[in-house]
């Protein structure tokens, strides 16, 4: 059986050798393991996989001890999954439709190792997509006025559907300090640019105006600081003069799904450690 | 004998149709044209190229006739090349010699279509890579007292040696509007970011500091706006959290190289068109 | 109306001119033109769009004229659009369903100005994902003795439902000389590598093998010569040593999908033209 | 002191621990570990970096004992690099000088950690830029009658020189066996296509006639199979219908600049393991 560690803590010798040495001593193999040290900041980073025995192997067993005999003594923040947990991902949406079809077909075609328990958008547009992948469906409407009342609604969802992380699928809306109190970098959001540049509203027209050869889109996690949290995911691809706005929006969607999709997936295998707001992103 | 005409005009019906109607009149075929209407700004941009009988073609006669019974009636702002022009292309550094070294290189190997009649600088640190090249080099420090001095030096030399174009090859001071007026978009500078994220100085710490997972170089004419000239090239690559800062400003290096040597050929071989700070620029 | 013209015939002078010339004389107004000379084959082409008053603008009477005043004299191989027509666009899978979950995402999100008829396989398995859709499903086992018939079953079904062109998403079936002397450059297939490399069965096995760096996906028109039709579209992705097979199927996945869709969506906006088995594709 | 060793042996359980265990013992930090195993062919692939007081460690004492207590138990082929150390590396080329330039400007620049004892040409059309950046070169002239005893002339310049790697700088003659069994894993060559589509002599007319969108470049360890050998890096770039053999010839150029140069890099950085006729490529 597989399991994923995720580790960081303050540098010292023996890390990686106590890590691996007790492993071993559980009776588990390292089969993959990448390890650095982030030098100004005295900082260690690791992911291990490894594989044990499923008929001797307990897993709640081995975390418990793990971090009492290893995590402890170094001062540990860690993370361990055993393989075939599927994490239940909950996806926002507003009007937009495009991101959401591409999750919802990796998900159909078993590309993403997840649950999702419902969608749910402030608007009633997309119901029918839901429907069509068989997907439950809340419609929970935002105004300047029931802000705080949606908001608590959401939450209420979340908490009944035990809903591990949040994807905002161009969800247009500012997610509220509460929320994001409540799932700290568990809120992955697509951004229509190439963050830091058109952070906010409408990023597509600031970039035509600026009249710049490349475009991009940025997946992060959510913190209260808008368009600002942790960096998962960019990618670009160039335009020219003799593309319009519509024409920028056009190729945006295409960005917009791919990186929202390897942010989400980056996520999913356990393969994202915030720190320091940043991302360390295993391979 | 090839001719290549520039064209940008208000929108009108017609237009594509008298300039190839006057070029056949000539006595010219169009081998390449290249055309299309910013729909917003009601705008006509076009880039021809045609061949004509060097037996029978006069260049000045041409140029003179189009001005009067082509581009005044339809008010174009227009320019136009003959083959084989070589334009003089000045180059100004200050200490780092990647941007320079792949300038020489490609002029050495006949990349570029130009002559350079000299490099300036504010060190004197390079002069060696001059001298290795066979190309006059002039060392014009600059310090805040003198700088209004030393633009004068510099305007005096460019103006000695018929300089077309400035290339600021990693030139770390800031232009003013004097040569800036002297050489409208006629000074090619490139920064080390994906403009318009990270305008300024260090933009390798700032990105490093944002944790961005993909770097890039920006290559623009100057303006007196710092860093918001229009954009000619840009291009990016990848970095991760296990890159420093170190790391950032390698391969940086070579996004720089490309980028502004790719900006070079575009504005010697005259595909670019400068409107409204952005650029046109013609494949 | 705009209208949109796809020439490509014998270069000589005056071709520009005698098209723009028609064009403005029957009322329209050129907004986009693209034009070269392939200097070796001595082959004219170019791609106009051109916007007419709809209250005078027959586009019959257009195409009849322009057919006999422009292209006869000129010897045009030509094709005239006019805008808002749809194509007809048959889809046939096999069982893999990303590509046509894709497009028909693209599809039902108003991204592929087309009609689907209906969509064919030879196995059953995706007739759901047809259904979610809404759109007819026709199921056509192929074996090796029933081939023949069942190339009669498609064409006959093409046939009926009058369809412009055909998409194989990920169809993996090799299509007769009969299917694809009835739909000359209007068969559109994805090949799971970088063409030529990798042609034929198993790619992503064959590229693992070689131990490449960088993968890649293929657009191309169909025709006998297996995947060695003109190209439409291309992209690559980076892989890794530590990239299993299964990491190279689903990284080239991502690719399949958008090289097709942008593939499909050049033949859709008549941006390509072939000849001499390679494509000319406008920008 | 930096330390860096590279791994690859049978897989078992216990290898990540013994190693570092080792480290540890002999007092060194572990500063980074990049592991993986090969899951197909039960490989074990490690590049490990470890800080030592350098007060205390004798690089070679620790290398003996290594060897004994750890290397030999686990079947490792392995080596080891102390920080500083610079190879000493050849550069042969024919007569085209981007590549040659490009190498010659990052040595300059102190880009590369190496050593360039001389430059080798068949022809003598590039010594003078060897003069400019004031390293030797030989010329070595190569004919079918000379062949064999122009080989035995650079084996000896090799070893005169103690070269301890060959960058084939766009030589264009095929090494012999005797050269290559000299040099394993050693000689460092750049294709100017994306391997393995076009091996062989004139890719960029192969890739031209084919009417690819995208060309490329590989850097390879050189086999005695024509451009078969492992491949460490590749780069592509996009071309178009409108781009003549010469375009592609001069867009290659760039490729062709980047990529040996990162090749090189990565084999200074003792980032390469080659296994199988493949590389593994640590980050």
């Amino acid at each position: 059986m597989k399991t994923t560690i995720l580790i960081h803590c303050p540098d010292q010798p023996g890390i990686v050798h106590a890590v691996t040495g007790f492993v071993q001593a559980k009776g588990g193999n390292v089969v993959y393991l990448d390890q650095h040290v982030d030098q100004e900041a005295d900082v260690f980073f690791m992911r291990l996989e490894s594989d044990f025995d499923s008929h001797t192997y307990v897993f709640e067993e081995f975390r418990e001890n793990f971090d009492k005999e290893v995590a402890l003594p170094y001062a540990m923040k860690w993370q361990i999954y055993k393989e075939g947990h599927k994490p239940r991902m909950a996806i926002f949406v507003s009007k937009y439709n495009h991101c959401l079809y591409d999750l919802l077909s990796r998900y159909h075609a078993g590309e993403l190792q997840v649950t999702i328990p419902f969608i749910l958008s402030n608007h009633a547009s997309l119901a029918p997509i839901a429907a069509q992948f068989d997907i439950p469906f809340h419609h929970v409407p935002v105004t300047k006025t029931t802000k705080v009342e949606a908001e608590e609604k959401q939450l209420q969802l979340l908490r009944e559907e035990r809903v591990d992380f949040i994807v905002l699928a161009r969800y247009m809306q500012i997610v509220s300090g509460m929320l994001i109190g409540n799932y700290v970098n568990k809120i992955i959001n697509i951004h229509h640019s190439f963050l830091p540049a058109f952070a906010g509203a409408k990023p597509y027209h600031a970039a035509f105006e600026r009249g710049v050869k490349i475009i991009g889109a940025t997946s992060h996690y959510v913190t209260e600081a808008l368009d600002a949290g942790p960096i998962i995911e960019q990618d670009v691809t160039t335009v020219s003069h003799s593309h319009s706005i519509a024409d920028f929006i056009a190729k945006g969607r295409d960005l917009e799904k791919i990186v929202l999709a390897r942010a989400v997936r980056l996520h999913v295998q356990r393969k994202t450690i915030v720190y320091n707001n940043k991302t360390v992103i295993f391979s």
